[in-house]
């Protein structure tokens, strides 16, 4: 145990059974976490899908998911906590607070990873609000309100072309039949999936009432590590959205068929390109914009492809930039397609708005902080969390720590324990802030 | 039968046993085809590994291009041939030769096709040989030499990332071991491939003395069509080569990385293909480019590409201008990673030099095509044959007839009857002659 010594001195010791009783509230020195043990259990769930260059490939509603779904509820439970899995497969750690029936205080995130994923993505988020719960269960302390720690199904949306996905149902913005409907590259649907891991599919997905929702992080880009921060307060998310181009062009033997008879796709690659890079230059450094896949059909070496797919990325914070950046590529698509006299098109796959998190929420983590003596630095997140859908329905907001390089989606993503330690102190911290102001009134 | 009754009339009719006693030949009019019976294997082949849009997929060494050749086999031994396989797996049937000890007079082509390939790529070539065997039968015709067809392994080289493979071992360019060492993307071996479906392996590739070789082909590219001319008389082979590019950047989330902090492949792409498409523009219209696969590691939609690869092909007939091409790419390539600072390289996978036939074989060719009334072009083949690797051992050279819209390596290649018909109609003829002009002298 990490800080025992300090930890102890002030503390009502308490495990089971919960009590309801106003308790006496440990000082913000002597109320930490156990870095230790949420390193250990890191690198324990990190062992479920490990690659070869010390990534993880977990991907959604795969064996190796359910296989850390299933340690992490051993671990839960071995805490006295309850565990329940949704419709979609959201799963729910429940510690049931002093009163147990008001609205829950929620921390979460995923255990799923990319392909060739990394070690923290998501599952520090999750492992975090375990270690919460743990040291709740160390110090003796018994929140007002319950927690819950959420593991959202499919956040990646790598395998199943839906990210933040389980959260997205849970928040009533997608429904269950669409997410269902989802299908991988296999042909084996979300629906199946559920099934043939157990879960009982069908059944509404149910969503108690959420006092206040947090989610820590790794940052999964270069700033706080650029400026020197332990913390990212983060105040929101920007704004987001996929498309993808197809363009048809006619398959024919890269031999005999002289160029300007040719109908080759490849053409309009060429063309918007550089123009893409052009369009984000011109919206620095704010916007983002990434080719990920590029595909060609058939993909065989002397063939003129027939078809070619690619996907598009576009984020920015600011809301005005964002909607020029996309009706631009819209129109770059569109006006090479005419030049080009090649059939396709460019539709929006994915969408998540920017959005704002609830002042409230960022004060729970701005005061636990500064309490905690951490530096720390406001930031707008440039990816999308399951806290964006979240934020649709409940008080919500994010923590983040550095990653080493700003490296994510990879599988040499890594972190320092210290960090690591940093962001669930903040995040017990605020949780306890969040969930005991209630017990105070109620009290 | 096709112009039976003109045919019968002044053949020796003459079925087994082969005696080596100078015929009467006859006429150039009545030595026909049978273009019925040639369409009618075509369809029939056809359906095997036949696509739901009307092609076919039958790549090399799957056990739909073993059913092909075992359906040629059983139509080889009813007419009367021998069927041998060496160890690279080219299959040859053979027709006695009056004297049988006579180098032979060969043609053929490949049964394999692309993933989505065409009903006539290659088969014709096969097929025309058969029917020129069973045309001789059917005349009751005995050649001097023996005529052998040889179905050469793996020609497309989509599988197994080696075109004309088979008769590059057949001809001594490339070792038995390197094409036994070539991997399918599932990691299976040519090797272990050609021992699954039963061929020998290890004994030498045995090649017999050859006195000329032709092959029968679809044009593959749209000039005969829009000349409006039936038979292509085949000079030569343009020469070409094939290069890989690989590009490594670092795989990062699309959304929290500012763009000028990542190291992204996709860059590399943008600025060299609009360079590639120029540098073919400069020597059109005779040069052909074409960038054929593109692949993004890992293909997810929201990671930044930690590494980009793809094909490039280029093709002129001039040696001049194919060389300067080839450096113009490899230059533009090498510059754009320096300027990018990106990690990658560029390198020729594959060449095949051009080629010019044989001047007695183009001279057969252009003979039978005037007897026979046919209007007729001369042109140089754009793309790769086996005749390529013949050629470099046996005097050789190829027939063409149009396909519609030039089309090929397509699931809608289609040619017409009486076009496929001309075709071997002229490699009978061309074969009676460089078969029968030795008989003459010997007999």
């Amino acid at each position: 145990m990490h800080g025992t010594g300090v930890a102890a001195r002030k503390i009502v010791r308490q495990r089971r059974p919960v009590s309801a009783m106003p308790q006496e509230m440990p000082s913000a020195k002597s109320r930490r976490i156990n870095g230790e043990r949420l390193w250990s259990r890191l690198m324990a769930m990190a062992k479920i899908g490990a690659t070869a260059q010390g990534g993880c490939n977990r991907q959604a509603l795969t064996n190796a998911d359910w296989e850390g779904r299933a340690l992490l509820s051993r671990w839960a439970q071995a805490a006295g906590c309850t565990v329940r899995v949704d419709s979609v497969g959201n799963l729910f750690v429940r510690r049931p607070g002093g009163e147990d029936t008001l609205p829950v205080v929620m921390t979460g995130s995923h255990l799923d990873t990319q392909p060739t994923g990394g070690k923290f993505d998501g599952v520090y988020g999750v492992l975090a609000g375990l270690e919460v719960i743990e040291s709740l269960n160390d110090l003796g302390f018994t929140t007002s309100h319950p927690i819950e720690v959420a593991v959202w199904c499919n956040e990646e949306g790598c395998r199943f072309p839906q990210p933040i996905m389980g959260s997205a149902v849970w928040a009533g913005r997608t429904s269950l039949e669409a997410a269902y409907s989802l299908t991988d590259d296999a042909g084996k649907s979300v629906r199946q999936e559920l099934e043939r891991l157990g879960v009982s599919t069908g059944l509404p997905v149910l969503r108690k009432a959420v006092k206040a929702a947090l989610e820590v992080h790794i940052e999964q880009g270069p700033v706080l590590e650029k400026l020197g921060k332990t913390i990212g307060i983060v105040t929101g998310v920007q704004h987001m959205s996929r498309h993808e181009v197809v363009v048809e062009g006619q398959e024919t033997h890269a031999g005999p068929t002289p160029m300007d008879m040719r109908r080759d796709p490849i053409r309009l690659l060429a063309e918007v390109l550089p123009m893409f890079y052009a369009a984000a230059q011109k919206r620095a450094p704010d916007a983002c914009l990434t080719v990920s896949v590029i595909e060609t059909l058939p993909g065989s070496p002397n063939t003129v492809p027939g078809r070619l797919r690619f996907i598009v990325d576009l984020r920015h914070p600011m809301v005005a930039h964002y909607r020029s950046l996309r009706d631009e590529v819209d129109r770059l698509v569109e006006e090479a397609l005419l030049r080009q006299g090649l059939n396709g098109s460019i539709r929006c796959v994915w969408e998540a708005k920017g959005v704002e998190f609830d002042a409230d929420c960022i004060a729970a983590v701005r005061a636990a902080t500064a309490a905690l003596q951490y530096n720390a630095v406001d930031i707008v997140s440039g990816a999308g969390h399951d806290s964006v859908n979240v934020a649709a329905v409940a008080p919500t907001a994010m923590i983040f720590v550095p990653c080493a390089g700003g490296l994510s989606h990879n599988e040499a993503e890594s972190a320092l324990q210290s960090d690591l330690e940093a962001g669930v102190n903040v995040l017990l911290h605020a949780m306890l802030s969040l969930s005991s102001a209630t017990a105070d009134t109620s009290g």
